[in-house]
């Protein structure tokens, strides 16, 4: 434990600075800052943040030595203000606020005119013969301490002030007169004394220890806990105590209150923001009983306090060099103030005066890169609901993918591209999602399921194209048969209207009202210069040529993955698919068993049971290569100039099957097969864990022929476009998925190869390529220097590594990650922010194996971790080259990545 | 490629010797070692593995240097023989035979009487006046070369043979006269000429280039390919290939071959083994025409030749210190012998020669130990068929437990109980099991399923209870409805009788005979040796008293793993466990509300809603507490002295639940709530991929009144038999499943100790106890140095591990795991074998960075590798202190462990 616990600020100069805000908090560090600049700030001390904590580890008792520091430094202030603390002839009154690190702003306690007894008021109107002043002072502080130190309801007090205003006819507070105020102060005391048991204390050493230990408590009270929780605010060891010397904004008309920002906090323009209330105190303000007045009011009033205050603001701008959020009183004419801190704003707001700033040469480009907080600009990039407006929330979910959405429900994917090509905006509610969804989310405006969690099938694929989307609203109960679903007691049908927000997860009834985004032209300058700084590349992921092109217009320097899989679902396709993995069982055993046969009559049967299975199998691998071919060359025309990675077929060939027993009939009736052999086929492709199941490099370990096809139709299509296209280079680069073994690696690729080289010699011509991998399981990452040697890349698949290498399904463990996240367990859900310290260090040991045997390999990452900040920082410090995430995440990945080359 | 490639033996010294394997090959090596011994072996000249290796780098050509080599040897051969290659006056003839460096029986070419031509043939007759032995020897060479070297079918020439017999009258080959066999001859080489298209080469040169690249050949062949596969023969450059003078036994009644071992290898005796037939060569033993005379009978014909070889034998016997397979050849009353290997033997005659060896002072017990292939002692485990017995082979699945089953079939578990109560023996057979069958499994004497792995649910538990097991016979189609099950075109009902070996794999129609297992005297001896060998202990994974006590019958230190989860599914007590889950949720939920709640009305209401779950939940908890108890009373009795590890509940809780309808509403019923309730939780608990799922410690978390039950019950117990048994100790070590991060572990810990101190109040005595955690996450591995300072002992689950390490689920991966191993991606099947490279390295992090906080942390493994001995080597080098496997694995983990130590 420190010895010095207590820090003096006042008289021009102070024990503490700006820079010491862990041990004196944010409000305590900039009081002493403010005094050392000889800013008027009423002197006071400061219990550390450390006293805090001895608070806690002594088992809520003051750590020895601290009562002698406070006693120390209260005499030193009584002997500054000429006012001795209890007496009532000259008596010092002070404030006991809270200060923390980390602002909390109203989460934790705030007393204020402490020091006052039955004597001290008598003194203070003897002393100025402002007896109003002193009771309502009085009243004020019984309420505050009753409330906020001993736990008496505060209603009860509000309760009695707004009996006597009826009883004396006063419409305001200020229409009370002195006695009026002596009255109430009467029944406070009342009140208190029935509620506490003990007369209300007169003896200020006592209500000082006690506020003091009120503030101490309230560190860990349940909402404080709870907002530094949502807020992210860890490893504090607890809040300063600033006991300070009141100024009094109630003392009569010469004196007020007020909360001025040196910048317009909303749309961060260079302008007058603030307002005040005369004869009050800062409670005032907060509470809204009377209307505050703007700022440039009190022009007229003090012209010259005004000027002083403004003159005031923008030192303290010029001081911090950023947008100031100021709290002054006015005491009989005079000016305090009592409080600056950095100004929270709006995303707007943060890059207006970013670039502001810079253009009036108060910070460097890299200064205003740094200063943005890169997920604020999520609100830039999606549509929202306009503030204000009147929501009527039926339900919650997860926040999976962000933005606002106003449609009309339905429940089936093919009901939801029915009645968008009717024109409608639906949104499409799901129990869940799977990958058959796929057309129904693309035509909804927003996806809404009952279960699931941030990066479900539902959220990965929304925040994919941008879609909003709220995942696990687990309060819905959706019907498919009645197609309707119950919030609470609310039915909702079909056709019927709600909104959605997808950056909090609220699902109102009805249509919300909307504004569009609109990036300001600071916003594009922004980003310039976070290009300028950040050394790691940031690629997209992106699966069609409208992905592609978005992607490239918010900054994309290529595609880091271009999932194959979502083109097989696309119309016609399909049910080339289907009829693919209807017959390539029998396709692959048939194969087989001929290369084996040496009986020659055994041989011809096997032959004529082969053409069958042959036809159908490859006949529908061919229908799909132009499919294919068409999609790859809308992307790499799209990408011109810039690496495109395109991953092999990598779900499992069951995803690619119908369910239900209708649409399983209907695949036989297309197929021209009875309904047994597709349902035989569902069950033959059923599996227990399908995450570890027969999917990635292991399909095409089996079939070949799948990735063969996929690489034909990727070097057809990177001719084609480079023909046409002779400015700009293709670069295709070819990711095989799902690797934990070098030799499956070395399987696959042979024939991805032999398959470009047949191309190759078919169109007498040649292109640039590269061959690499997914790192995805731990066992990849564990062997990566054998798998180096075959790879021309690494792309980390942070969202397997994290399911196998934590052995969480992130389908199944959004009902226990929230838990884990509550009790600690984990900071953050390990799918959003990648897990340091475990997954962590699989990638990083990947990383170093991988280039131990290829010098300079290419690594990258391409999981939902991409779009993350922390993430992004992670990557750029193991040294990748390049982070993707959807194209909606590109400005933050831009950002992050800047600021990871700043640390 | 090395310059010498050719190596010599003959006139009583050798250029190789037996150490030489690798480049002579066994044969080429014993053939030198034999000749510098002074022993009588035909002299010649042994290509090396090497030059095999060059002809196939060299695309099937010789590679330079090697013809002048042969030829340089072969001359010297001639001068030592005097006699010359091709010559008719005085012909040397050769025999061609493989020989790689480790034995592959049967799998590669020989070629003998390689020299003879039209012209040597009659030089043969001139010299000898034995027409006969020479048109024997030729029409034998022209079969054998045109069948072995050039591809003609042998049946071919045997029929000629057949056809010629007809017409002569005779009986036997022998009675054929030479003129008979001239005759033969032609016709042999007109066949040859139709077949081939050229006449019968009349070069030897020729012939022996001819012979010498088909034994090259043949190392490629695919039953030679397919041979080292199922031998798990790795790493060789190819066969050498031995050139020798041949002798002949088919010179007159003088002549004679022979096959002795000296001693018997089924039953390991020290006794006279072999047999031998006059006037023959090699292959007329091996073909079966002549019956073999017994050896002892040699003793009359030929005294002196017998005592020569008897004294041979010993001679090779002592010189090898092993037993030997010798080939000998009598050529007019002349010993020689042409090969010499240690013999193959049956498990109990390994084990019976090691031990006589021992006592004879041949060996030391270490090389006793050495000796013994721990796998083959599986065959002494369990019952077997008899040899020869007849089986009509009706499908075939993987071996997934050994030993031999008769039964009759049943489809579901309870019919397996009620068949079994009234006196039947019963083979389960089901498409796949759960844990719900497990009454079921233990009542069958054999478990058979159409779907699932080496380490399917089926396979773990038939392995961890002893019960035979064939897993995946997927060309069963089992139909519940129906209770019957098609096997191809057979259809067999409920009653109908199977047998099944779990050793291959196969099961039968009908009843097969079956003999019951001996363990000898010698068996135990040797389990001593290795026990006073080895340095590792050796645990077992016993979940029932029954199971602990076999356990410590063979050998068992301790019990490494017991599931406690087996014990929540008999009897009364998974109504208790279905109790327990069906108000799991609410009770949490409730009790999470009360804790937040700060309205005192609200609270109320709460607190009467909380009731009813409460009760029930915690009745369920309360009622299972003795079971559990008695439970584990019995498993420490049976072990009192040695450590017990208990695993607190593991499995996801749906797998307690009934997945179909009629078993749903039972349980409705017999808790009195609507089946809707049962079917809504069935719903709601159901995981997508239930291994990476809510199980393990993530229970604990969300339930730890569970944990805390079962720690109360380990802890009871403990303390309730200590008592009764004061000399031995009781070693509870309480096991924390699948933690990822050390908070968890912290978080379980905490309940557990707490809820043991409470014990150890009420019970006003305390026991040692350990806690420590399972290490089967990756993650786990990744951050072993946090999660050692709060665990006293790791136990690697690598099941667990391999499934998320490796991404495969070992429910699913059984279909495309076979593929893998054939392709050679993988070796061996990576749950029966740990992969060395990429888990293995995982378990050597997981314990190096255990051991750099915890020093001298204990660890061990109880995953299914604990009982393989490659792994258990792995085990033992990387510095564990146990391993664990099923009970009937004990003796082969022993053995395995003592082998580890000589390493």
């Amino acid at each position: 434990m420190p010895k010095k616990m207590v820090y003096f600020f006042g008289g021009g100069k102070a024990e503490g600075k700006a820079q010491m805000k862990e041990t004196l908090g944010g409000k305590g560090a900039n009081l002493a800052e403010m005094t050392n600049m000889g800013i008027p700030v009423p002197p006071g001390l400061t219990i550390s943040a450390d006293a805090c904590d001895a608070f806690y580890t002594a088992d809520k008792k003051w750590p020895s030595g601290l009562g002698k520091q406070v006693d120390h430094h209260l005499a030193k202030l009584e002997t500054l203000m000429g006012a001795r603390f209890g007496a009532p002839d000259n008596p010092l009154l002070v404030s006991v606020r809270s200060g923390a690190a980390a602002s909390m702003p109203g989460m934790m306690d705030t007393v204020l005119n402490l020091g006052l007894t039955d004597n001290v008021v008598d003194g203070i109107i003897k002393r100025t013969g402002n007896a109003r002043f002193a009771y309502d002072s009085y009243r004020r502080f019984i309420d505050m301490f009753g409330d906020v130190v001993m736990g008496c309801h505060h209603d009860s007090f509000e309760k009695a002030l707004g009996n006597l205003k009826k009883k004396v006819g006063a419409g305001q507070d200020t229409d009370l007169c002195a006695h009026d105020l002596e009255m109430l102060v009467e029944s406070y005391k009342a009140i208190y004394q029935k509620q506490i048991g003990a007369p209300f204390p007169q003896d200020p050493r006592r209500q000082l220890v006690a506020a003091i230990n009120a503030v101490f408590n309230s560190w860990n009270s349940v909402r404080a806990i709870k907002y530094r929780e949502l807020n992210d605010i860890r490893g504090l060891k607890g809040t300063a105590v600033n006991v300070q010397a009141m100024v009094f904004g109630n003392m009569g008309d010469d004196c007020g209150t007020g909360v001025c920002f040196t910048r317009n906090p909303s749309t961060g323009s260079k302008e007058l923001y603030g307002e005040f209330l005369m004869n009050a105190q800062g409670e005032d303000v907060v509470a809204g009983i009377r209307t505050p007045e703007p700022l440039i009011k009190l022009k007229n009033l003090f012209p010259e306090l005004y000027k002083q205050l403004i003159d005031t603001m923008l030192q303290l701008e010029n001081h911090y060099r950023d947008m100031q959020d100021i709290e002054f009183t006015i005491q009989q004419g005079r000016l305090y103030i009592l409080q600056t801190r950095n100004g929270k704003r709006t995303a707007t707001a943060a890059i207006k005066i970013a670039c502001d700033m810079v253009e009036e040469n108060l910070i460097a480009p890299k200064e205003a890169v740094a200063r943005i907080n890169p997920s604020q600009l999520d609100q830039l990039l999606h549509p929202s609901f306009k503030t204000g407006a009147a929501r009527h929330v039926i339900a919650r979910g997860l926040p999976a993918s962000p933005g606002a959405a106003v449609g009309q429900v339905v429940f089936t994917a093919p009901d939801a591209e029915h009645w968008e090509s009717l024109g409608h905006k639906v949104i499409l509610c799901r129990i869940e999602t799977s990958p058959e969804d796929i057309g129904g989310m693309a035509a909804a405006v927003g996806i809404l399921t009952q279960r699931g969690g941030m990066t479900s099938h539902a959220a990965v694929v929304a925040r994919g194209m941008g879609r909003c989307c709220v995942a696990g609203a687990s309060n819905l109960e959706i019907n498919y048969k009645k197609k309707s679903m119950k919030a609470g007691d609310k039915i909702l049908k079909e056709g019927d209207w709600i909104s959605m927000d997808g950056s909090t997860g609220e699902v109102m009834l009805g249509q919300v009202e909307m504004v569009e985004p609109k990036l300001s032209g600071e916003f594009a300058r922004l980003m310039i210069w976070a290009d300028q700084i950040r050394t790691i590349h940031v690629r997209t992921n992106a699966d069609t040529p409208e992905d592609a092109i978005r992607a490239r217009n918010f900054g994309a320097e290529g595609i880091g993955l271009c999932r194959t899989e979502h083109m097989f679902f696309e119309g016609e396709r399909i049910w080339q698919v289907r009829q693919m993995i209807l017959y390539a069982e029998d396709f692959k055993i048939l194969k087989e068993k001929i290369a084996a046969c040496g009986d020659p009559r055994e041989l011809g049967k096997l032959q004529k049971a082969f053409k069958g299975p042959k036809t159908k199998f490859e006949g529908a691998l061919k229908k799909l290569l132009p499919y294919q071919r068409k999609d790859f060359e809308g992307i790499f025309k799209a990408m011109a100039g810039l690496p495109v990675t395109i991953r092999l077929l990598d779900p499992p060939l069951h995803e690619f099957l119908p369910q239900d027993d209708i649409s399983q009939e209907e695949m036989a009736r297309r197929l021209h097969v009875l309904p047994a052999k597709v349902k035989a086929m569902v069950a033959e492709l059923h599996e227990f864990n399908p995450m570890l199941g027969h999917r990635g490099c292991r399909l095409s370990v089996t079939y070949p022929e799948i990735a063969r096809m996929q690489a034909r139709a990727i070097i057809e299509a990177a001719i084609n476009v480079a023909r046409k296209n002779r400015a700009e280079k293709i670069l295709p680069e070819i990711m095989i998925p799902l690797v934990g073994n070098v030799k499956e690696l070395i399987f696959v690729k042979a024939h991805v190869i032999d398959e470009i080289n047949a191309v190759f010699q078919e169109q007498q011509t040649e292109i640039d390529y590269l061959i690499g991998t997914m790192i995805e399981v731990p066992r990849a990452a564990l062997t990566a220097d054998e798998i180096a040697e075959e790879a021309d890349f690494f792309s980390f698949g942070t969202n397997d590594l994290t399911q196998m290498g934590m052995g969480f399904s992130r389908d199944d463990a959004g009902k226990f990650i929230a838990e884990y996240t509550r009790l600690g367990i984990y900071e953050k859900d390990p799918f959003q922010s990648l897990d340091l310290k475990g997954i962590g260090k699989l990638v990083k040991m990947g990383i170093d194996l991988g280039r131990s045997t290829r010098k300079g390999l290419k690594v990258g990452i391409c999981g939902e971790h991409g779009g993350d900040p922390e993430s992004i920082r992670f990557c750029h410090q193991v040294g990748m080259d390049y982070v993707s995430c959807s194209p909606f995440r590109l400005p933050i990945a831009r950002l992050a990545a800047a600021q990871a080359s700043l640390l």
